[in-house]
């Protein structure tokens, strides 16, 4: 039986969702966890990888099962043997043929800012500023990522294609907390990461909006624009 | 030159406040920070402890510095020096005669409860339980408390004085968050913690509103309620 789960995790102590040799990460602890109530070695399929740091509210997995146990049950028995850091949310029968990679329609992601004093206490969940952002700003900077763009510039990595659209880049302030929320088909590596630094050197002058234009439009500029730190990132939806 | 600090820490990693033996604690971050920027080593009064686990948002202390230094540039230096978890919001010059303990007027703590679904993220941050806490028993406990108690059975270890004043307990919904706050002059060893405890015990039927009044008015009852744990308490304010 092929199960879809939702996992939500605090990215702070993992060196990313995928798995990596000697390096604690989300999908071996959930691996191990599935291995023990399957009484064999279990492999799951992500929806696609997270960095070091990075959290996830709505990160998407598949696996099979042999054994055949009520999805309440299963949910359950997984959680009490997960640590604190990571927590299924929803678990799923899918179809055989299901694969919660190649399946993914789209994504949503959001990035968080605190533009207050230092607080020691959210320094593991969002980007620490201490300035003041014009809103105003951010949405001129946003409103240039948005639609089909290649995002050579802003993707860290090789690959065969860097094309990607984005649907909506939805800003809010609530307090001395500024939410960028990202909602598209493809997220590359430290892609958002890198459109979230670009557009705060905007905010700050360090660059301007044809600067942006540019390296969206022209693959080979060199110009280098700020990557935000993992911290502030959630991966918090994948629809299929 | 005498010097009153307001502190914040995320206490998920330290051992609390006071100075413990091969054991991380704040006023030790604080005194090896002091000591570099003094060139002479520095001992800090703090207004109270907090336990392993415990927040703060308003911790004061209180210490003597040979060298002379604007307090903003004072600020920014200790800041600079203390690791991420621990942050000076405010510094403030005092009298030779002030003393961050023996001053104290009152204290404001905060006690955050989950009763949504389990939430990796927060869960240094707030206790989770996954039931529903009706507000009007919580409230009708909290009454119990107020004014002046003998708290000797909400408190943990030897003390010669068991009374304290309680002003107000405030208890906010917000969402699946509820917040009880504690606005009192002294606050001794896991009274919040037990008093919480206690409350939620009511909560979930497992003692009742004259067992509370029997434990708050009768010093050697042995009946034993519970204990919320450190993660959801947080040290919001202290008054001179």
């Amino acid at each position: 039986m092929r199960y879809l789960v939702t996992i939500s995790y605090d990215g702070s102590n993992f060196y990313g969702f995928q798995r990596l040799k000697n390096k604690r990460n989300v999908q071996e602890e959930l691996e191990k966890v599935l291995t023990i109530i399957n009484k064999k070695k279990v492999e799951i399929k992500g929806a696609g990888r997270t960095d070091r740091g990075v959290h996830a509210y709505g990160q998407r997995a598949h696996f099979d099962l042999d054994i055949i146990i009520p999805k309440e049950n299963l949910k359950k028995a997984i959680n009490n043997l997960l640590p604190d850091d990571v927590y299924i949310k929803d678990i799923m029968e899918v179809d055989d043929s299901f694969h919660a990679r190649f399946n993914v329609k789209t994504k949503r992601y959001a990035y968080k800012i605190n533009i207050g004093e230092y607080d020691p206490l959210i320094n593991n969940y969002y980007y620490q500023i201490n300035k003041d952002i014009k809103l105003e700003v951010l949405k001129k900077c946003s409103d240039i990522f948005l639609g089909v763009h290649n995002f050579k510039n802003f993707v860290s990595g090789e690959r065969k294609n860097y094309d990607a659209i984005i649907y909506d880049i939805d800003i809010k302030k609530d307090g001395d907390y500024i939410i960028i929320e990202f909602y598209g088909k493809s997220f590359y590596r430290y892609m958002i990461r890198n459109i979230v630094g670009a557009m705060l050197d905007v905010c700050f002058n360090r660059a301007n909006l044809s600067d942006i234009k540019t390296m969206l439009d022209k693959f080979n500029v060199k110009k280098c624009l700020s990557c935000a730190p993992a911290c502030g990132l959630y991966l918090l939806e994948i629809e299929y």
